[in-house]
């Protein structure tokens, strides 16, 4: 449809439902109109006369105000099943709609079920939304009388006393809501409700807990079935399942929310991840340090955290003062920076660090691996010259690249952000600074020939910076890079060299992380695999099992021949039938299992599995020890990726590439 | 001389004195003698006659006798100069002895001399030490009216109201003390004041700061000098000045007093050791886990830490109760080893973390890296059934002498620790399980074969334990390695296996550390090298030297082959003098230094130059890397012992050696 069949002319006092009378098709899809950039019921008469363009249900609009009356079609259910329950508030959401409600049990999967029902049956009877426009005192009360105090905290503070309250009412029920809506309940197609859990009143953890129940809908069914097919495969990936299911990590609340322990498994791939990061980076010229995890407040006063970040600190008091817990590497950084005098011949200096720090998080917001109370960031801080800034940046831009392949993101987002050049007194430090760093910025964004977005006035107050978001394999994102430039700290810290002319300069300072923090980008990579790691970083590679007793001495051998190779290997040597070995080592992920019975002991093979291919034929133990090798060596992401070059037995494969 | 020769019978109301008159040569060596395990002064008159044992200037009780009283005749010398000053104590140490004056001022090198000199002229007096035994109200008078008001404050809290009060007495100085004493100051052949420095009252930080003078004498002059050569090397050797030197690490008191912050070159050296640890470690079957810095206090009520150990804990309130910043790793392996049901079928299980923790440590104690406030543990948790406890403790014993091996100490001491069999209500557990713990850990040493010293009643209350000294190059000792069983955390914790009788059992469980901190480790390092580590774990292997701007092409491509070889390079570009260059090489310890000139950049060839050696030839560039690559893998501790074995040039060695 082209963007001129979707305008219509709509006379004053008349509504675009009226005109669309005369556009069957385009009625049919009809779900709100846009007026002076502002959506608007269809039903809605318009004060003057104009052409309005008409919002249909191929639009992301459309499908917001469709969730938005579904979430009040299921309120109107609630209350007709369980009067005594008090309503919150009910958006639509990225993905569906949810509403809380005041009621002193949890739903159950039972009650979602017949809220499910009692909604078709509204929707079947397809009741007109209606727009009310009423005075305030008016409405106060019509909700008191109903008993729904919750709406009437919210629109006692949300209001102001001479305001026109807008209201919908469809059927029996009313809601506090600006809207727009559909026309009637019956233009709801396909809705599903999905889950039920605790919301705090408002957000906030000092007020009551309310239930909430998640519910989506859609136009077409089809994309009710994609979207659950979606949902279904994300459960299956959700890193806070398979994380303590492949006994990669688990977090104890009795020792504290938001923390994580590495099991032997998960420290094995971190360990991996760290040694890699830590030879890439020296590699390219950065000086690995190591710092505290405490220090005095004072130095969190000089760098301003005292003042803007306190409440996110942990804090230690002691004789000697008040002692904190570091929520960033930063200032020790420049404590070591600025422990000699630094000439321009000495820059840049680029101080990387696993720095492992605290924040203190709400509760509410903690996420797995993904959001904690202590994470391990892959930092570095460069100090600079101007003149180094732009090589500095598309180095840094190089490396994130390069670690993206690597571990297997094919797609990834770029933002640039920079200030709001109308608000200028928002921002440290003066215009040729910005304008030097952005422009910076931009240069190597543009060398580096990458797509991304600029989005002004997203920069901090201290500096503009660029932030890389991964895409995993099903299409969610997941925020990795961050390239800071630091107007504040060089101030408050007074960091200087002596330039080429003997004076002292103002350095530049540039924090940089590229992965963001372990934990987050293993969790990630959990996400993005499914648990299923490539062979160069899965916590164990192959795991071999003899298929009885009787090759117990020849499967000893292969495992030492293995972990000699430096191959991580286990062996299997339970008394549980083969099958058995073999489908757990697949539930545990594992990339290769080296089956053995008396035929491959006498021929000192070992019979290949694949955790995706199968069976993949019988080869000499030196081959099959090749492969393994190559493949970890060349950092292999998908053995499938390999294979569709390969025709014939693996042996013959192997033999081909000289495995 | 033999034992016999030293012992002389002396009757009832002589003194040993007065028998010596008679044994010339005896009586030029004697200082003290022994009775009833008890030394006593020569003049001291016996109570019966007997047998006494002669102590002669060549033990090491004279040496302790003869410089207590070197530390009266230091404060009488002290008190002759300065008549305001206070005496506190004064006793013999290790290596020589001290005295705490209260002085309003600190004493200055002038006034050391001073003393010393006044030292010298109470020797010449040679006046008699005389033992005085008077009643408690005489001598709390006699050192009131002194106004020696530390002594009756000493006096008053040591001894009893009807005590009788030893004091010695010599020329116009009299003190409180036990003794014995030399016969006369004129015993005092040499004696030497070495420093000074605060010291607080008593040891405790709340009293007031003394300053204390030391001292050391000794009964031959070569002694003494031997001794002043050795605190020279000990001077050299320190890490407290070699390690900023050296940019290895610092101390940045603004953050805090006990906190290491590892600069670069540190950071190297402590990751090679990491990396080292860790595959030393899982190669022997441990599994690395890595857990955080902080848990909830509940943890610690469990353990018991809470109780008997708070005063070193740092606690951190939060909004949801106390938290700790961990002193120890041991309830977080717990915490991982319960998170699963464990069969015997599983064990041993041995869980490693290089596991940085923080204890409170008092200002006064604090000592570069050997005592810090945060230092990382390189710990590990085995859980394991009793018939594993011996090989684990052998394989544990193994692995310590490996690293020590790897890591150069060709010395040291182990101990082992037992309970005290008479005081077993001090303990937890049963006798079983200290008959079978002591059992394992004997026979473990035994089939060792090494050296152990027992010490009865040295074990802690929660089980025996083996702990080993490192000897460094001076010979002085470090504290490395502890293996030690825990009965109690087994109990607090409830930490069982399903034995082979599908039954329930308390686990065994011993926590070890190889080296015990990477700190003091890398500390003890530092000072046993003298900072000029061996080219396996040196900070920077070699250093390249173009000898002016015409061979920086070539020098950048020597530099690009170590780089690619894996070798840690720098390349000395700057416009100084070679011999500038070279002098900087070797203050900074650095194993090798290429030097290259036109003659080199012709023939691709480097003049090698070693940091002891000092020239040793010019090889081909190939040769030169292979070399280094070799000493590197094989971890060659001293290039100067591999030389011993090599005759002719560099380049001959490194061809008949395949280098």
């Amino acid at each position: 449809m082209k963007e001129n069949e979707n305008k219509i002319k709509v006379e004053k006092n008349k509504s675009a439902a009226e005109v669309l009378e005369s556009y069957p098709e385009l009625k049919k899809n009809a779900v709100a109109i846009k007026y002076n950039e502002t959506l608007k019921d269809l039903n809605e008469k318009l004060d003057k006369t104009t052409v309005v363009e008409v919002i249909t249900t191929d639009s992301d609009e459309a499908l917001d105000i469709l969730r938005h009356s579904a979430s009040h079609i299921m309120a109107q259910a609630v209350k007709d099943l369980y009067p005594n329950v008090q309503i919150g508030i009910g958006p639509a959401t990225k993905d569906g709609f949810y509403y809380d409600f005041d009621v002193e049990n949890p739903f159950t999967p039972e009650d979602l079920e017949k809220i499910e029902k009692r909604m078709e049956e509204i929707i079947k009877a397809d009741k007109p939304f209606k727009h009310l426009l009423l005075p305030r005192k008016e409405v106060l009360k019509k909700f008191k009388d109903m008993n729904e105090m919750l709406k009437v905290e919210l629109i006692s503070e949300k209001t102001a006393d001479d305001e026109e309250i807008s209201l919908y009412e469809h059927d029996n029920f009313v809601d506090f809501c600006r809207g727009p809506h559909i026309p009637s309940t019956g233009r709801v197609p396909v809705v599903k409700l999905l889950s039920t859990g605790g919301a705090y009143w408002k957000g906030d953890e000092r007020n009551k807990m309310l239930q909430r129940i998640y519910g989506t809908a859609f136009f077409k069914k089809e994309s009710l079935n994609n979207y659950l097919e979606y949902l279904e495969e994300v459960k299956k990936r959700d890193h806070r399942k398979l994380g303590p299911q492949l006994d990669l990590y688990q977090i104890y609340e009795e020792a504290g929310s938001g923390l994580i322990f590495w099991h032997p498994y998960g420290a094995t791939v971190r360990t991996i991840v760290e040694d890699f990061w830590k030879n890439v980076h020296t590699e390219r010229g950065y000086r690995l340090i190591i710092t505290p995890h405490i220090a005095h407040n004072e130095l969190w006063k000089t760098s301003g955290h005292w003042d803007y970040y306190r409440e996110n600190m942990y804090t230690i008091p002691t004789e000697r003062g008040e002692y904190v817990l570091k929520p960033m590497n930063c200032p020790f950084h420049i404590l070591i920076y600025q422990s000699k005098l630094r000439s321009f011949r000495d820059l840049p200096l680029r101080y990387c660090e696993l720095g492992t720090v605290y924040r203190y998080e709400r509760q509410g917001v903690l996420h797995g691996m993904l959001r904690v109370r202590g994470f391990t960031q892959d930092d570095a801080h460069i100090f600079c010259t101007p003149e180094q800034v732009e090589d500095e940046i598309l180095s840094c831009l190089d490396i994130a690249r390069y670690f993206f392949g690597v571990f297997g993101f094919k797609d990834y987002q770029i933002e640039l952000s920079v200030r709001d050049t109308n608000e200028k007194e928002k921002y440290m430090g003066t215009d040729e600074m910005w304008d030097h760093a952005e422009k910076a910025l931009v240069t190597a964004l543009e060398k580096f020939q990458v797509d991304y977005s600029k989005q002004e006035g997203e920069a901090v107050f201290y500096g503009p910076k660029i932030d890389i978001k991964l895409v995993d394999a099903i299409g969610n994102t997941w925020q990795a890079t961050t390239i800071q430039f630091d107007f504040n700290l060089p101030e408050r810290f007074d960091i200087n060299y002596i330039g080429s002319d003997s004076k002292e300069h103002r350095i530049i300072m540039i924090h940089r992380a590229m992965l963001g923090s372990l934990e987050r980008f293993i969790g990630t990579l959990i996400e993005h695999y499914g648990g299923a790691f490539p062979i160069w970083f899965a916590p164990v590679q192959v795991v071999v099992i003899p298929i009885s007793e009787k090759t117990h001495d020849y499967a000893n051998s292969v495992m030492n021949r293995l972990v000699d190779a430096g191959l991580r290997a286990e062996l299997d040597k339970r008394s549980e039938k083969m099958n058995y070995k073999i489908r757990e080592a697949q539930d545990n992920k594992i990339p290769f299992m080296f089956i053995i019975g008396p035929r491959e002991a006498d021929a000192k093979s070992v019979s290949v599995r694949h955790r995706f291919l199968g069976d993949i034929g019988v080869v000499n133990l030196d081959d099959a020890i090749s492969l393994l090798q190559n493949l970890d060596k060349q950092k292999i992401i998908s053995f499938e990726d390999e294979w569709d070059d390969f025709e014939g037995s693996l042996a013959e494969w192997i033999k081909a590439n000289k495995y």
